[in-house]
Protein backbone atom coordinates (compact mmCIF):
# COMPACT_ATOMS: atom_id res chain seq x y z
CA UNK A 1 0.00 0.00 0.00
CA UNK A 2 1.43 3.82 -1.09
CA UNK A 3 0.57 6.40 1.36
CA UNK A 4 0.78 10.27 0.63
CA UNK A 5 1.12 12.13 3.48
CA UNK A 6 1.09 16.12 3.36
CA UNK A 7 1.10 18.84 5.45
CA UNK A 8 -0.79 21.91 4.05
CA UNK A 9 0.19 24.82 3.34
CA UNK A 10 0.05 27.84 1.02
CA UNK A 11 3.97 28.96 1.17
CA UNK A 12 5.14 25.79 1.77
CA UNK A 13 3.29 22.60 1.61
CA UNK A 14 5.30 19.22 2.82
CA UNK A 15 4.20 15.87 1.32
CA UNK A 16 5.28 12.33 1.60
CA UNK A 17 5.32 9.28 -0.20
CA UNK A 18 5.72 5.90 1.72
CA UNK A 19 5.14 1.99 0.99
CA UNK A 20 3.79 0.01 3.26
CA UNK A 21 4.54 -3.83 3.33
CA UNK A 22 3.69 -5.68 6.13
CA UNK A 23 5.54 -4.20 8.79
CA UNK A 24 8.28 -2.89 6.30
CA UNK A 25 7.96 1.29 5.58
CA UNK A 26 9.80 2.80 3.08
CA UNK A 27 9.90 6.43 1.79
CA UNK A 28 9.27 6.83 -2.34
CA UNK A 29 9.55 10.40 -2.12
CA UNK A 30 8.99 13.75 -0.15
CA UNK A 31 9.25 17.65 -0.47
CA UNK A 32 7.78 20.34 -0.25
CA UNK A 33 5.73 22.49 -2.87
CA UNK A 34 6.61 25.57 -3.05
CA UNK A 35 5.03 29.18 -4.08
CA UNK A 36 5.82 32.40 -3.83
CA UNK A 37 4.35 35.13 -2.38
CA UNK A 38 4.54 37.64 -5.35
CA UNK A 39 2.29 35.45 -7.29
CA UNK A 40 -1.78 35.86 -6.61
CA UNK A 41 -3.52 33.43 -4.38
CA UNK A 42 -5.63 31.70 -6.97
CA UNK A 43 -2.26 31.21 -9.06
CA UNK A 44 -0.46 29.59 -6.15
CA UNK A 45 -3.47 27.31 -5.12
CA UNK A 46 -3.27 26.30 -9.25
CA UNK A 47 0.41 24.91 -8.50
CA UNK A 48 -0.33 22.52 -5.46
CA UNK A 49 -3.10 21.28 -7.30
CA UNK A 50 -1.01 20.63 -10.23
CA UNK A 51 1.91 19.53 -8.25
CA UNK A 52 -0.37 17.57 -6.13
CA UNK A 53 -1.89 15.74 -8.92
CA UNK A 54 1.34 15.26 -11.31
CA UNK A 55 2.30 13.21 -7.19
CA UNK A 56 -1.11 11.01 -7.64
CA UNK A 57 -0.13 10.21 -11.31
CA UNK A 58 3.22 9.19 -10.72
CA UNK A 59 2.80 7.45 -7.28
CA UNK A 60 -1.16 6.04 -7.45
CA UNK A 61 -0.76 6.46 -3.41
CA UNK A 62 -3.83 4.01 -2.18
CA UNK A 63 -4.45 6.90 1.05
CA UNK A 64 -4.01 9.85 1.64
CA UNK A 65 -3.10 11.53 4.95
CA UNK A 66 -3.63 14.67 6.91
CA UNK A 67 -3.48 16.18 10.36
CA UNK A 68 -7.18 17.40 11.60
CA UNK A 69 -7.61 20.91 11.81
CA UNK A 70 -5.49 22.18 14.64
CA UNK A 71 -8.09 23.95 16.25
CA UNK A 72 -5.71 26.40 18.41
CA UNK A 73 -3.79 28.67 16.39
CA UNK A 74 -5.12 31.51 14.86
CA UNK A 75 -7.78 32.64 12.45
CA UNK A 76 -5.59 34.07 9.97
CA UNK A 77 -3.22 30.51 9.65
CA UNK A 78 -6.51 28.75 9.38
CA UNK A 79 -8.19 30.58 6.76
CA UNK A 80 -4.72 29.99 4.63
CA UNK A 81 -4.32 26.41 5.79
CA UNK A 82 -8.01 25.76 4.92
CA UNK A 83 -7.59 27.29 1.45
CA UNK A 84 -4.69 24.61 0.42
CA UNK A 85 -6.36 22.17 2.45
CA UNK A 86 -9.65 22.45 0.29
CA UNK A 87 -7.58 22.28 -2.54
CA UNK A 88 -5.52 19.21 -1.36
CA UNK A 89 -8.87 17.10 -0.30
CA UNK A 90 -10.37 18.04 -4.06
CA UNK A 91 -7.35 16.28 -5.60
CA UNK A 92 -7.57 13.45 -3.44
CA UNK A 93 -11.64 13.53 -3.89
CA UNK A 94 -11.32 14.07 -7.70
CA UNK A 95 -8.44 10.95 -7.79
CA UNK A 96 -10.88 8.66 -5.97
CA UNK A 97 -8.25 8.39 -2.80
CA UNK A 98 -9.78 7.74 0.57
CA UNK A 99 -8.50 10.73 2.83
CA UNK A 100 -8.26 9.69 6.58
CA UNK A 101 -7.47 12.45 9.16
CA UNK A 102 -5.45 12.49 12.32
CA UNK A 103 -5.12 13.95 15.59
CA UNK A 104 -1.54 15.98 16.52
CA UNK A 105 -1.67 13.35 19.29
CA UNK A 106 -2.19 10.25 17.41
CA UNK A 107 0.48 11.31 14.89
CA UNK A 108 2.58 11.94 17.74
CA UNK A 109 1.70 8.19 19.25
CA UNK A 110 1.92 6.91 16.02
CA UNK A 111 5.20 7.79 15.08
CA UNK A 112 6.91 8.42 18.66
CA UNK A 113 4.34 5.99 21.40
CA UNK A 114 4.07 9.25 22.81
CA UNK A 115 1.32 11.82 22.27
CA UNK A 116 2.64 14.54 23.83
CA UNK A 117 6.31 14.57 22.19
CA UNK A 118 8.26 16.89 20.95
CA UNK A 119 9.06 18.18 17.51
CA UNK A 120 12.42 16.80 17.19
CA UNK A 121 11.55 13.57 18.52
CA UNK A 122 9.17 12.77 15.82
CA UNK A 123 11.65 14.14 12.87
CA UNK A 124 13.91 11.78 14.82
CA UNK A 125 11.89 9.10 14.86
CA UNK A 126 10.86 9.46 11.19
CA UNK A 127 14.12 9.34 10.12
CA UNK A 128 14.57 6.01 11.78
CA UNK A 129 11.55 4.71 10.80
CA UNK A 130 12.14 5.19 7.37
CA UNK A 131 15.93 4.43 7.37
CA UNK A 132 16.93 7.91 6.09
CA UNK A 133 20.18 8.94 6.27
CA UNK A 134 19.10 12.54 7.48
CA UNK A 135 16.34 13.97 9.50
CA UNK A 136 13.79 15.19 6.37
CA UNK A 137 13.60 18.72 6.00
CA UNK A 138 11.94 21.43 6.39
CA UNK A 139 9.40 20.79 9.13
CA UNK A 140 6.81 20.31 6.62
CA UNK A 141 8.24 17.47 5.19
CA UNK A 142 8.75 15.67 8.38
CA UNK A 143 5.24 16.65 9.43
CA UNK A 144 3.88 15.04 6.13
CA UNK A 145 6.09 11.62 6.37
CA UNK A 146 4.56 11.50 10.45
CA UNK A 147 1.26 11.13 9.57
CA UNK A 148 1.32 8.95 6.38
CA UNK A 149 3.49 6.65 8.87
CA UNK A 150 0.52 6.98 11.30
CA UNK A 151 -1.81 5.95 8.25
CA UNK A 152 0.38 2.97 8.21
CA UNK A 153 -0.26 2.36 11.64
CA UNK A 154 -3.93 2.72 11.50
CA UNK A 155 -4.12 0.53 8.86
CA UNK A 156 -2.20 -2.10 9.87
CA UNK A 157 -4.16 -2.19 13.23
CA UNK A 158 -7.59 -2.36 11.32
CA UNK A 159 -6.77 -5.46 9.26
CA UNK A 160 -5.30 -6.88 12.53
CA UNK A 161 -8.82 -6.70 14.43
CA UNK A 162 -10.48 -7.76 11.19
CA UNK B 1 -18.95 42.24 -19.06
CA UNK B 2 -20.04 38.76 -17.10
CA UNK B 3 -19.11 38.94 -13.58
CA UNK B 4 -19.51 35.66 -11.08
CA UNK B 5 -19.48 36.38 -7.04
CA UNK B 6 -19.11 33.92 -4.36
CA UNK B 7 -20.03 33.31 -1.11
CA UNK B 8 -17.91 30.56 -0.19
CA UNK B 9 -19.33 27.71 2.34
CA UNK B 10 -18.75 24.37 2.23
CA UNK B 11 -22.45 23.41 3.35
CA UNK B 12 -23.85 26.47 1.37
CA UNK B 13 -22.11 28.25 -1.11
CA UNK B 14 -24.34 31.21 -2.46
CA UNK B 15 -23.30 32.56 -6.23
CA UNK B 16 -24.50 35.02 -8.45
CA UNK B 17 -23.65 35.83 -11.67
CA UNK B 18 -24.69 39.17 -12.97
CA UNK B 19 -24.09 40.94 -16.56
CA UNK B 20 -22.76 44.57 -16.87
CA UNK B 21 -23.67 46.46 -19.83
CA UNK B 22 -22.42 50.49 -19.25
CA UNK B 23 -24.54 51.85 -16.05
CA UNK B 24 -26.95 48.85 -16.25
CA UNK B 25 -26.59 45.81 -14.19
CA UNK B 26 -28.90 42.60 -14.76
CA UNK B 27 -28.75 38.80 -13.15
CA UNK B 28 -28.14 36.22 -15.17
CA UNK B 29 -28.43 33.40 -12.54
CA UNK B 30 -28.18 32.99 -9.13
CA UNK B 31 -28.50 30.05 -6.33
CA UNK B 32 -26.61 28.20 -3.74
CA UNK B 33 -24.64 24.93 -4.34
CA UNK B 34 -25.46 22.76 -1.16
CA UNK B 35 -23.27 19.85 0.20
CA UNK B 36 -24.84 17.37 2.28
CA UNK B 37 -22.90 17.01 6.19
CA UNK B 38 -23.35 12.97 5.49
CA UNK B 39 -21.05 12.69 3.01
CA UNK B 40 -17.54 13.06 3.50
CA UNK B 41 -15.34 16.26 3.06
CA UNK B 42 -13.52 15.85 0.13
CA UNK B 43 -16.50 14.63 -1.94
CA UNK B 44 -18.22 17.49 -0.99
CA UNK B 45 -15.71 19.60 -2.15
CA UNK B 46 -15.70 18.09 -5.18
CA UNK B 47 -19.32 19.08 -5.56
CA UNK B 48 -18.63 22.62 -4.76
CA UNK B 49 -15.91 22.62 -7.53
CA UNK B 50 -17.70 20.40 -10.31
CA UNK B 51 -20.92 23.06 -9.98
CA UNK B 52 -18.70 26.26 -9.99
CA UNK B 53 -16.93 24.57 -13.25
CA UNK B 54 -20.49 24.21 -14.84
CA UNK B 55 -21.36 27.29 -14.44
CA UNK B 56 -17.82 29.06 -15.34
CA UNK B 57 -18.28 26.58 -18.85
CA UNK B 58 -22.07 28.06 -18.87
CA UNK B 59 -21.76 31.28 -18.84
CA UNK B 60 -18.16 32.21 -19.26
CA UNK B 61 -17.55 34.96 -16.81
CA UNK B 62 -15.25 37.72 -16.89
CA UNK B 63 -14.20 38.26 -13.31
CA UNK B 64 -15.02 36.19 -9.96
CA UNK B 65 -15.44 38.27 -7.01
CA UNK B 66 -15.04 37.38 -3.60
CA UNK B 67 -15.11 38.83 -0.39
CA UNK B 68 -11.57 39.20 1.22
CA UNK B 69 -11.13 36.81 4.13
CA UNK B 70 -13.16 38.18 6.87
CA UNK B 71 -10.87 37.88 10.06
CA UNK B 72 -13.13 38.25 13.25
CA UNK B 73 -14.62 35.22 12.81
CA UNK B 74 -13.87 32.04 15.13
CA UNK B 75 -10.90 29.93 13.70
CA UNK B 76 -13.32 26.72 13.08
CA UNK B 77 -15.20 28.97 10.84
CA UNK B 78 -12.53 30.39 9.09
CA UNK B 79 -10.72 26.79 8.78
CA UNK B 80 -14.35 25.84 6.87
CA UNK B 81 -14.41 28.50 4.67
CA UNK B 82 -10.68 28.44 3.44
CA UNK B 83 -10.72 25.13 2.19
CA UNK B 84 -14.37 25.92 -0.06
CA UNK B 85 -12.68 29.60 -0.68
CA UNK B 86 -9.00 27.54 -1.57
CA UNK B 87 -11.80 24.89 -3.90
CA UNK B 88 -13.48 28.22 -5.73
CA UNK B 89 -10.29 30.18 -6.19
CA UNK B 90 -8.52 27.58 -7.98
CA UNK B 91 -12.00 26.96 -10.35
CA UNK B 92 -11.02 30.20 -11.13
CA UNK B 93 -7.48 30.29 -11.96
CA UNK B 94 -7.97 26.86 -13.44
CA UNK B 95 -10.10 28.82 -16.06
CA UNK B 96 -8.20 31.98 -16.44
CA UNK B 97 -10.24 34.23 -14.90
CA UNK B 98 -8.96 37.11 -12.69
CA UNK B 99 -10.57 36.97 -9.13
CA UNK B 100 -11.19 40.37 -7.27
CA UNK B 101 -11.42 40.56 -3.16
CA UNK B 102 -13.34 43.25 -1.65
CA UNK B 103 -13.72 44.42 2.11
CA UNK B 104 -16.97 44.00 3.54
CA UNK B 105 -17.31 47.43 4.27
CA UNK B 106 -16.25 48.04 0.54
CA UNK B 107 -19.47 45.80 -0.96
CA UNK B 108 -21.76 47.52 1.48
CA UNK B 109 -20.60 51.05 0.45
CA UNK B 110 -20.52 49.99 -3.59
CA UNK B 111 -24.31 48.34 -3.19
CA UNK B 112 -26.18 50.39 -0.11
CA UNK B 113 -23.58 53.56 -0.36
CA UNK B 114 -22.63 52.92 3.34
CA UNK B 115 -19.73 50.89 4.43
CA UNK B 116 -21.43 49.88 7.77
CA UNK B 117 -24.77 49.15 6.20
CA UNK B 118 -27.09 46.35 7.56
CA UNK B 119 -27.41 42.90 6.16
CA UNK B 120 -30.90 43.76 5.42
CA UNK B 121 -30.52 46.98 3.57
CA UNK B 122 -27.79 45.07 1.27
CA UNK B 123 -30.68 42.69 0.02
CA UNK B 124 -33.14 45.11 -0.44
CA UNK B 125 -30.57 47.20 -2.04
CA UNK B 126 -29.25 44.28 -4.51
CA UNK B 127 -33.11 43.22 -5.33
CA UNK B 128 -33.68 46.66 -6.79
CA UNK B 129 -30.24 47.44 -8.62
CA UNK B 130 -30.96 43.77 -9.99
CA UNK B 131 -34.67 44.33 -10.81
CA UNK B 132 -35.21 41.15 -8.68
CA UNK B 133 -39.03 40.73 -8.00
CA UNK B 134 -38.10 39.48 -4.79
CA UNK B 135 -35.06 39.01 -1.84
CA UNK B 136 -32.86 36.83 -3.43
CA UNK B 137 -32.07 34.29 -0.52
CA UNK B 138 -30.66 32.42 1.75
CA UNK B 139 -28.52 35.48 2.59
CA UNK B 140 -25.60 33.55 1.07
CA UNK B 141 -27.55 34.24 -2.51
CA UNK B 142 -27.60 38.44 -1.91
CA UNK B 143 -24.03 38.35 -0.50
CA UNK B 144 -22.81 36.82 -3.98
CA UNK B 145 -24.81 38.33 -5.63
CA UNK B 146 -23.78 41.78 -3.55
CA UNK B 147 -19.99 41.22 -4.14
CA UNK B 148 -20.65 40.80 -7.88
CA UNK B 149 -22.35 44.70 -7.96
CA UNK B 150 -19.22 45.92 -5.67
CA UNK B 151 -16.96 44.67 -8.26
CA UNK B 152 -19.02 45.75 -11.05
CA UNK B 153 -19.04 49.25 -9.61
CA UNK B 154 -15.12 48.94 -9.31
CA UNK B 155 -14.94 48.09 -13.10
CA UNK B 156 -16.83 50.92 -13.70
CA UNK B 157 -14.52 53.32 -12.11
CA UNK B 158 -11.53 51.91 -12.55
CA UNK B 159 -12.40 52.56 -16.58
CA UNK B 160 -13.82 55.94 -15.87
CA UNK B 161 -10.03 56.67 -14.36
CA UNK B 162 -8.27 55.58 -16.86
Amino acid sequence: MIILGIDPGTALCGYGLIEVQGNRLSSLAYGVIRTTAEKPLPSRLLMIAEELEALIAKYKPHRLAVEEVFFSRNVTTAMTVGQARGVILLAAAKAGIPVSEYKPTQVKQAVVGYGRAEKGQVQDMVRLLLCLSEKPKPDDVADALAVAICCAHSVHQEERTC
